[in-house]
């Protein structure tokens, strides 16, 4: 069973102000556990149930501070409407400076607040190989929780860079290109996108903030075939790295 | 203010054993109710709230049957965490029977069972302008508020078909192509792909059935570039449409 004191500081790591204080996150479920186990990522105390513990076999529990617990128990202390696995308190990562790196394409992030859309958006970007996200001050947590869950364990591999967006930009080396989603930019399809220098995604309702927007080098769309207005910044983002990526050779 | 009776039907409407029964379902909030009063459903009933009445001057309200309420009113009926705009009950509409159509491309769900999926999906086929959707009996409910929601309005251009997609298929014509999602399909940068035939999307963790995949002429992926496993389902769906309209003319 789960003491009063490590129940209160499971649910303290809920609160974005206590996970920087502890410098310590949750990672919650079986899948996204047993990536952050194989990760480089430092574990400071690993709750699971006697299940997961029998089933994963892939994993030498020794090497990790561990405590059996319940279904119960576990679903009380997490966020999960229900967990039948597992739940780790894991430390933070210092991502240290980002450096521009002319031969790859990353991911600029201004004003993504959905939780849900930023760890999906952390799967994409892990899926095409992109390592780094550069996301505005305002963004959400990459250790909240939701943001977690969402990556289904693409957190392990992808790095994320919370700068001053604007200063950011403004000091950038001018001939890293900087690529930007908008309605009013060029058709995807007709360019020959390749993946390098940055692209640019803006907040779900209000899209990339005019001040940002104007170190901008390149507006590209998404082509329209019907009816709908927009798409969800996820779903974007995902079929604008597709076209970067489309003349690359797959893993 | 709302009557208990009134308050009661609505919340009945969240289920949908009920929303069967009255034929009605909710929409809620201004971007999905704006785009459901300027469709074809038959409206009910409409709860407005009067910022919603004086903002909306290109609604001409006196067309419906509208009540005006408070914010407060309006969120305790609704699913949504907060509502300040605007709620409506709308007629079902009977789609009527799936006819193939060998000029346009279909989209065929086998067991989404993710109301934010079915609805983010919706929302994607009606962007590349897919028009018909059929889904297996055990995918989420269209008429789910959430599936709704998450259209972001796109639910009043598309229709969707609900089927026993083993018997579906079996019924087909020959000569229509059949892809399907599959992650040992071939690479979709690879493929010259048109916009005709049915795309089979399988459930967020199992996939394609087997009984479904065998009906399949062409097992289509999208090329991994980096370390994810998979994708969300829904991703998915809007990168391989992409894929299919890269050689069409945008509206």
């Amino acid at each position: 069973m789960l003491s009063k004191a490590v129940l209160k500081y499971i649910n303290s790591l809920q609160v974005k102000k206590y996970r920087h204080l502890h410098q310590a996150f949750l990672v919650e479920g079986a899948k996204s556990v047993k990536e952050l186990l194989q990760s480089d990522f430092t574990i400071e105390k690993l709750f699971i149930t006697e299940e997961f513990f029998r089933k994963s076999t892939e994993i030498n529990f020794k090497n990790f501070s561990y405590e059996l617990i319940t279904e119960e128990d576990l679903t009380k202390a997490g966020t999960f409407a229900s967990n039948n696995a597992a739940l780790a308190i894991a430390r933070m990562k210092d991502p240290g400076f980002f450096k521009p790196d002319r031969s790859e394409l990353t991911l600029v992030l201004d004003d993504i607040r959905d939780p849900g859309n930023l760890g999906t958006i952390i799967r994409l970007a892990d899926w095409y190989g992109v390592r780094s996200l550069v996301c505005s001050d305002s963004c959400a947590d990459f250790y909240n929780p939701k943001v977690i869950a969402a990556t289904m364990g693409s957190f392990t591999r992808v790095k994320l860079f919370y700068v001053d967006l604007v200063s950011f930009l403004s000091d950038l080396p001018a001939d890293i290109a900087i690529y930007g989603a908008s309605l009013h930019g060029e058709n995807i399809h007709r360019l020959n996108l390749q993946p390098s220098g940055l692209l640019i995604m803006g907040n779900e309702a209000h899209g990339i903030r005019p001040e940002v927007e104007k170190f901008m080098h390149h507006l590209i769309k998404i082509p329209k075939f019907g009816g709908a207005e927009s798409l969800n910044v996820a779903n974007a983002t995902g079929i604008i790295l597709d076209n970067f990526f489309r003349n690359q050779h797959e893993v």
